[in-house]
């Protein structure tokens, strides 16, 4: 697979360093946050501002896009055309796919503009688009040519949506565990300007996985889906936040985890300790999980949609031992179900 | 890019050596003409027949088509499917492209059933879908990991199909020169058997070209367009079946070459005496090309919208020196558009 460059850089790029023919396809309510992009992007001829969010990546709004798109470009050459992202996880599946097939395929640059997408979906060049309900059921692997890490427009962004970062920040560090985990588990005060320091580690500990198994075949990059299992059935269930759902998905995969003894109670509640930890907590997780019959119907039906099924009632559901070892064992649908409603009759006694 | 293995069968092939989970997506129009294609199927029991043609590569219609497939895959792991396709031009494109997109891509098996894909399109990769009225402004290159030429089936089809394969593989012929051509120039007899004898050599010659440029980069595999510029354009326009304009687009191709003195009119007239030439005037040319202000300005629009636009008013474009040797010369909109009308005269003139 084609490896992504990057630059990491404290302002948005000089329009003439991304290509000869650029269309620019961007989060419509970046202007609103950041008036560099904003005077940024009268730079660019060829635009096409975007609402972010689940809507954009359904297909059935895909022809009505890539009509406008095929018009916009349609004094641009295949060769010369560069598609630049700017954008969240939503837009950049969007663009990112946009890119993989337009004219069968044109250069793709990334410039991510929510933490969530800096640390981890911008990586990696997974593309998608939903189907209905079932997300992320179409797509393509593409990785973008140049990825530009963008302090300043990072920074832009409301504090709420950092917090949607860190969830994936957590995730990749408990991976990594070794000297990224020891310094990030000391942090006391979980801010952006953090989320901007282990960004670099963060990323690079992202291709360390992706780069073992790049079109997904081995099962070895299955391991960032921590937490993602149940984190990506109650997204769409509660239509949370991808980052808020994957905090909580993190936080259900640790305790079912040390249901099956494959990390100790012990060493669960010590890694509890740690501030930086503190943020599985906090989405009032006691709402998020029901053990009535449908709930568990719908839980059933959407994790049934998974992509990372291995038979028909099979799943990889990834469990962290430690910090830095993490393991794939497979479950059933109906072992999940199950422990939701331990988890959810856990709190009632807690 | 990865290669496809070619399998040369005289009957469809065992199913079950196709793979463990298969979605069939066939022509439905096949169990009409084969009676061993239509118990074949019964086999699948994933089956998504479609009706060939134009409309099934509309973007408009993707959705509605993915959502049957997403559905109808619902059970199977990504790591088991393998789609099937069995079809023509159309079917091939469009299944080769839902195969490439669906699950972020699964195994994919070609079994062409056209002479056109079975020598041209079911190979290379190239996968797309319609935009508008603009052909294959959207796809992949996903090459098939098998592709399955059976005899059984390709000489099934009614034999005014069998014609629209013969464009094709004149040009490959034209395009290798060498021994391919002077065994194939001297046949006297256009049959479909004609067809089966030269299919290998035609496969092997596109190979050849499409090898040296996998992903249409350096431009050597442009030379497969021999023909397809205006035969594209004039497909789109009179609503012609793709092999009877590509014949078209040949004999302007040759014309416009032999205007250029890219190919001498003695070389040309020498040419038009092969029998196999016979082909490129049959479709009664004369009333195709017409030099009213209305058809250039459609011709205009057409060669407008061409993938292969180097800029914003030029195309490359395949002229043939003599078989086997070929060139391709940047042209602007306003050459082609002043050709055609020095060939429509030329035609009154004749």
């Amino acid at each position: 697979m084609r490896k992504s460059s990057l630059v990491f850089t404290a302002r948005l790029p000089k329009p003439s360093l991304l290509g000869s023919e650029i269309l620019l396809v961007y989060d419509e309510s970046l202007v609103k946050y950041s008036t560099e992009f904003k005077s940024w992007l009268k730079s660019f001829p060829l635009r096409y501002p975007v609402a972010a969010g689940e809507k954009l990546k359904s297909v059935d709004e895909f022809p009505l896009h890539i009509h406008k798109i095929v018009a916009l470009c349609r004094k641009s050459s295949s060769r010369n055309l560069t598609v630049v992202v700017v954008g969240g996880g939503s837009v950049g599946d969007f663009g990112g796919f946009v890119a993989s097939v337009l004219k069968r395929g044109v250069r793709l640059i990334q410039i991510p503009s929510t933490w969530l997408a800096a640390i981890d979906s911008a990586h990696g060049g997974k593309t998608a688009l939903n189907v209905g309900s079932a997300k992320n059921q179409i797509g393509t692997f593409y990785p973008a040519d140049n990825i530009f890490l963008v302090k300043s427009l990072l920074l832009s962004q409301p504090s709420a949506r950092s917090f949607e970062g860190f969830g994936e920040l957590l995730k990749i560090a408990l991976l990594a565990g070794g000297s990224f985990w020891k310094s990030f588990s000391k942090e006391k005060n979980v801010t952006p300007d953090l989320l901007w320091k282990y960004l670099r580690s963060a990323i690079q500990e992202k291709y360390k996985i992706v780069n073992k198994d790049p079109l997904e075949k081995t099962g070895h990059r299955h391991l960032l889906n921590l937490g993602h299992t149940v984190g990506h059935a109650l997204e769409v269930y509660h239509e949370l936040p991808h980052g808020i759902a994957i905090n909580y998905g993190l936080d259900f995969s640790l305790r079912y985890g040390v249901h099956l003894k494959l990390m100790t109670r012990k060493d669960y509640d010590a890694l509890m300790t740690y501030p930086v930890m503190a943020y599985l907590l906090s989405p009032s997780r006691d709402q998020l999980l029901f053990s009535n019959a449908q709930f568990l119907k719908n839980m059933q039906n959407l994790l049934l949609s998974d992509k990372k099924k291995t038979s028909s009632h099979k799943l990889r559901f990834v469990f962290l031992k430690n910090p830095g070892k993490a393991t794939i064992v497979e479950v059933t649908v109906d072992d999940l179900l199950i422990e939701i409603c331990r988890q959810k009759e856990e709190e009632w006694n807690d």
